[in-house]
């Protein structure tokens, strides 16, 4: 089945937001196994938003449109849909007296624009908002379907994941399962080159490589009658990507992001955790504290910008400084060997480089980064050269130094080696 | 005129990226004054990329596509766009040569399809390529204008301003000038409230809101003959911006990012700074440290995300901790008191909240934060109530954290007075 998207909404034209609903929608549909060959951005314009549903109706399946289900004269999506499918609209029960309570609940008084929200078309599927007062709708004719979801990300994804997605997973009759292998550590052409022979040869499930910084996530998806039917078609093909990327892959649950595994690994280890950053400058802390309960085993993190600092707060030495430079192998380990004796902790994690865009060298040019590692006082330093903006730059050891951590202590930990892969 | 976008790439139809660059281009082409009333996603495909060119050519002046120049037989926009414009493609020998040197300095050798990238449609303009080995391309033909521009953006975006922001602003035979007038600490309803009079009476100079996190930025624009007559336009506008937002304007460069006003107004005073964060964990002085060159200010940042940290780093008593809880007036007080003791900084900030999903309680829910702000002495504490995601609520603390460390300092060292718009 073939999926269209449409966004509705002149601060998407106006570029005053960024239309994060299209990757989230598309990645969604794509993961439900339909296939999308249009996307369009359309302004609160009827007669626009006419032409481009129309267009959209004569080449695809299902129309989802979001955004513009606002109470104000200008948003127009569902009287646009409405028209365009030929029904009437009526109000509806239900809808407004979601809409009487949502706003009882805040004590918030309602203006009558707001009753719009629970005018319907005529035989639509309504589906409660729970976060917000624009219910979704489902309008299906012959063959084809329009979907209309509220913009704000907030409404518009919980409301595709709890209504949505068993919706049209119903609607092409057969069930699409997807698991995700999450790889951290080796470049995404490296990855792609490493199942070459699988990419080719697939079929059903199919295999999708997704980039992130420092990472390649495999999305393995399957369709088949029901959801046993489909797992059982994955399990071969996540049982292969595991055994050719053994330990550098980090998660296969959808929930876990990287910096989450290597918590869950420290807590599971019993160990506690200091950062002590440079460059980086408390985004290594920042995205550790991501993750709630990270209570557990973060201990402190240090951010010492300055030469002064290094030597105050985690007691790096002068002479040191003065001999290696603040961006040097030998000043990485002093960070992550300091850090833990000032906060002992069992892991220490330290980050110096030069982030750009002045303060590079001949011999130490941006991009220059060194992490160091501490795991109960065996110390690995790393050296990166990096490329990109400052704030790339800095993105980038960020993910590196979780790497390096989620490394470390699992070497120190099992029998794990990360050899193959490199 | 009228431009239309149409991004190219089939990773933007799977959701595997976001499309910043249609954001980006929406905003720049509203700033050189065009409209823009279609934007349109297609993939890699000859037939739907023609259909929606031809479709786009019907509607609008210029049609600027992105993506799809690479080398591989996948990319096809140039083919495309030039069999729909009915030109044959050439090979450029300017657009050869800088392809050849451009391996030549990386020391990498060219597959023959790199070639590709030379042939250019008979009578376009070619536009140099800095960062990449795309050339950008403009087709002119009576009345329509087709632009082509790489899809990475680190090529296609400095390839827009050197290049096609002159070329457009000549097309519309009158000059553009921009000038954005950036607040900081009043909300985006609020900040439209206090110059609706000149949001309704507008027309040359124009105003646009844009909203950001604790910021709203006013865009003034005006079109004039020639710059000098543009300016000229701008400046009674952007005067009354500044007499009616008065301190709480951070800045009116382009450039000045609000941590960037919030570092230099540092270093105009001569004062360095320590950052001591809990919920944020190190955001903040990441935030800090996007500024190339705050070293000279930043001495240190504490993250003490559990209360032992808490104790430890910066003293805080546990008498303190156990009557009001982590997250408290005294605790955030304390904070900043303490670090400015162990820092020796000038200017200390501190920020304790709950930052959720777990955490949260009757008397203390999610998204309770406070914020303090300790310059020379002088400690001023700000209670917030925000909501969102962890991570919301995480990047909302650090704005406001931002805002008010600069509200502090100007009222420590000038008769600034903020009452005004609050």
């Amino acid at each position: 089945m073939v999926v269209e998207l449409i966004s509705v909404g002149t601060e998407i034209l106006l570029g005053n937001i960024v239309n994060t609903n299209a990757a989230y929608l598309s990645e969604k549909c794509a993961s439900l196994g339909l296939q999308c060959f249009f996307q369009t951005t359309v302004g609160d314009n009827e007669e626009r938003l006419s032409m481009v549903l129309r267009t959209a109706l004569e080449r695809s399946d299902i129309v989802i449109l979001s955004g513009g289900l606002g109470p104000t004269a200008d948003d127009l999506t569902k009287e646009v849909a409405a028209a365009v499918m030929g029904r009437e609209l009526l109000m509806d029960e239900r809808s407004r007296k979601r809409i009487q309570e949502f706003f009882d609940k805040r004590g918030l008084s309602i203006t009558d624009n707001n009753w719009k929200q629970a005018m319907m078309p005529k035989g639509a599927i309504i589906i409660d908002n729970e976060n917000g007062t624009a219910p979704g709708v489902i309008i299906e004719a012959e063959e084809k379907t329009v979907i209309l979801l509220p913009g704000p990300p907030n409404e518009l994804i919980p409301m595709f994941e709890q209504d949505i997605v068993p919706y049209i997973s119903g609607k092409t009759q057969e069930t699409i399962y997807s698991q995700t292998v999450k790889i951290c550590g080796i470049g995404e052409s490296k990855a792609e080159s490493m199942i070459k022979d699988l990419l080719e040869k697939q079929s059903n499930p199919t295999i999708a490589p997704y980039a992130k910084t420092g990472e390649v996530h495999l999305r393995v998806t399957a369709r088949a009658e029901d959801v046993k039917a489909a797992k059982k078609l994955c399990k071969p093909v996540v049982k292969e990507l595991k055994s050719r990327f053994g330990a550098y892959i980090y998660s296969t649950e959808e929930d876990t992001t990287l910096e989450k595994a290597v918590v869950d690994l420290l807590i599971a280890n019993d160990l506690t955790i200091s950062t002590i950053e440079s460059c980086t400058g408390g985004l290594l802390a920042g995205r550790l504290i991501n993750v709630s309960g990270v209570s557990e085993v973060f201990k402190a993190g240090y951010v010492t910008y300055s030469n002064k600092a290094k030597r105050k707060l985690i007691g790096i030495k002068k002479n040191v400084l003065d001999k290696y430079g603040a961006v040097s192998e030998e000043v990485a380990r002093d960070m992550a060997k300091g850090a833990s004796v000032f906060s002992k902790s069992d892991v220490t994690v330290s980050v110096t480089g030069i982030a750009g865009p002045e303060g590079g060298s001949e011999e130490k040019p941006v991009g220059l980064v060194y992490i160091g590692c501490n795991v109960k006082g065996k110390i690995t330093v790393q050296k990166l050269q990096l490329s990109g903006s400052r704030a790339k730059i800095r993105e980038t050891a960020v993910a590196q130094a979780l790497i390096l951590l989620r490394k470390c202590v699992l070497e120190y930990y099992s029998e794990v080696t990360f050899g193959k892969a490199k």
